[in-house]
């Protein structure tokens, strides 16, 4: 008999680019139940998505893409006024150019989760979501969307019939309609780990978290997002796993609880 | 009952990038029964192949990859000491990438060939055709390699069970040892079209060329290379297309020849 | 003694990128008196930029800086969300190469002018605009600022003590505040080439416009954009010319005149 | 008075790129006396060249350009076939690109060192040599390129009456030629640090190195290359250091020699 509550661990890997390396992968891959990669528009290249996939392989891990602007300087962190069609065409370029390495080592597309500024402006324009759940949809429509809780591009996937989860952020905190709290307002960011993980534990087992206005609102997300930057962030990841087996919750792949 | 002769006509096409236009595609396409569509990397982006693979499908032809070395500042034709594992990891990506725009539309991927110096450079090196075939066979062993005649390209292709086809240049005199009489040479390139004609349908049915030093060598390609940027190319592509008409030749996509 | 009247006459130039040509260089820039010069990042390469300071020089025109946003595959026509520091930084450096190659063959940089998205964000955006004029400020204080009219750049240099100028869009309906009206208005573009020249003389001659609602307004502008993509443009440019020598208006650029 | 022995001592710096930080630039700059930073080809961006020449002006450090082939995802390190005009025009832009930051903060570029790959070949091909140095004298030839020990680069700018200086290195192997012992053979790399600075000594004041074949040979460069990618790289400068300061030798930017 499987556990009582099951979350996926997701994590943004394989950003490393020629010769320039960023995040610790192998230390928190195995800490993780699903691996956002990179498809070489805001980071990565083909060298290292080879190198990831098999990573994430050998871990035995779920892994999906992580398509970005075409916005290497900028990490693609800022905001960029593509229009659909052009969203669409680089979300299909993304997904396959991954694929092609996932298929060649047998390991299959779990999701896609679009990267920085294109998930956040995924997340309000509708006409942007809808743009990815349609190259979603078209490329392969058992792939999984991991997008924001309560945004577009989760609503037009459910609407286009396609799997969909939202992703709970441990260290943020929410508004009244479940969006995070504007980085730049106090209190937007919880410090204290433990009151993090805590909600985390909450969110998984009651499918609820306390706004920063007090108020308790309902939040069914199926993913927690986690960093694995630095030492502190991996050390994060594993008091989360700690809390998790403690209070009998599972950790597994997005397929497995979508 | 077929023709009693076959030959594929094959051109670069999809090379334009965002604002850029180069090359005409719609004109050549008619013409023409495989289509080598750049990949993004040494010419091309998303929205571009996009309408590629749409025009070649509608028109009825095949399509393959057309990989490149990343520089588009120099269009991929300036040689680059890539090693043979980036070569293999830059070949999937782009083998990738192409194939998401070609799978949503159903048209099948039927070959690769290199493009400009990766092209090149695969002919004279054997790790770097390695690289490419390992790339190929583990992404979609069906497909056809299209490299230059008697190339270690070709040659690696055939040792790996792949299969390949090699294409003859109308327009270019050879050696006998079947290479390409360099360009620099006098007499390298051949002006007189009625005599690139001529030659290439000695090739098709006799499999036979006369080199530059008088020689009647064997030559067996099986796809032409014409080229489509302006009215001139153009115009040559319909006066072979008529000169095969003629002699009962019928053009074919590669892979009803290989 | 000098014409009552003077103009200059601006168009954008040396977008060509590697094997990609771009516009009729050539034949614009001896109709024109000041050459906006591509630096390499929305368009333009190293090549491109010397073959077109030099054809600049020979035309005995003066050329500028067409600073762009780092976005090669949209032609910097798409809005990007560069922080104020970055697109400081983004100007300097595109400033400082192209004056390399203006320098070398003694040709002094007379203006700057940013280009499509990153020109309309800095009419809009003020603290854009004071990063792009902090940037000209402390590379040359001398370098004249071509702008919007009556946006936030033009103001910025004003206020910061920069030499500016407006430029005027013979084609374009305008608004009772000066500004633009939105291309998607009907009315927005004049086709009438015509009422366009005409409109132009009497901005030239009594610094008015009459708006898209009938009002008339002041409107001081110093240069004319122009285009030179296609025939149609050139001779546009031409018809031009021709009207501003019937009116006894001179072509000179921007430096005799702001 | 001055010291009996002077010697320059260069790094490579300034190559992060965007959120991708690469090199301890803040812990080397102290300990040398002459900066060599990147370009935006090979790698660094605007944002990292501002911060870069404001940091070497900090520290009173002498300051020169690094240009590199466009080769990001490489980082510059592979070959790549660029004509002579391309080079020139790609050490041009780069040359005025970066001086664009010098200038602003009033840091006078000293010298000029292309990187990675295109050091190595202009060291060997004499045509591209000399395009780097045509393009070095076109610019302001009062720029000291910093070249390999007997290379072409050196040979070509002595030609052109350009100010050039070579460099050591003092964890490498030479031939009885002058020239690096290829990395791929046993000894091409000196292990002892002892060693090492002591053959860098003996360069400084006998301008001998004694080669792998055991002769003794001039050698007279006037910088020795040093790293400060990491602790240990770091920790060899500072070794370095301090036995000069205990050889009586002065560290000093090139200009002051050369």
């Amino acid at each position: 008999m499987g556990a009582l509550y099951k979350i996926d661990l997701n994590s943004d890997l394989g950003e490393s680019f020629g010769n320039y390396k960023i995040g610790r992968d192998e230390d928190v891959i195995p800490l993780i139940s699903s691996a956002n990669i990179a498809c070489g528009y805001h980071a990565s290249d083909p060298v290292v998505m080879d190198r990831t996939v098999r990573i994430a392989k050998e871990a035995g891990i779920a892994a999906g893409a992580h398509p970005g602007y075409p916005d290497l300087m900028g990490f693609g962190r800022r905001n960029m006024a593509v229009s659909p069609s052009e969203a669409k065409a680089y979300v299909l370029y993304q997904l396959g150019a991954l694929d092609a390495f996932m298929k060649t080592i047998g390991l299959p597309m779990q999701h896609v989760k679009p990267h920085g500024a294109f998930y956040n402006m995924a997340a309000k324009d509708a006409a942007l979501a809808e743009a990815i759940c349609e190259a979603v949809k078209e490329y392969n429509p058992e792939l999984i969307i991991l997008a924001l809780y309560g945004g577009e591009l989760e609503k037009c996937a459910r609407a286009m019939g396609l799997r969909t989860a939202s992703e709970f952020f441990a260290d943020r905190a929410y508004e009244d309609d479940g969006s995070l709290v504007n980085r730049r307002l106090e209190g937007a960011v919880i410090h204290d780990e433990e009151i993090a993980i805590a909600r985390t534990v909450k969110m998984i087992k009651e499918k609820k978290v306390t706004t920063i206005h007090g108020t308790e609102i309902e939040l069914d997300c199926r993913s927690v997002c986690v960093h694995g930057d630095n030492e502190k962030a991996l050390a994060f990841v594993r008091r989360i796993r700690e809390a998790f087996a403690a209070e009998g919750i599972e950790i597994a792949p997005l397929h497995e609880i979508v």
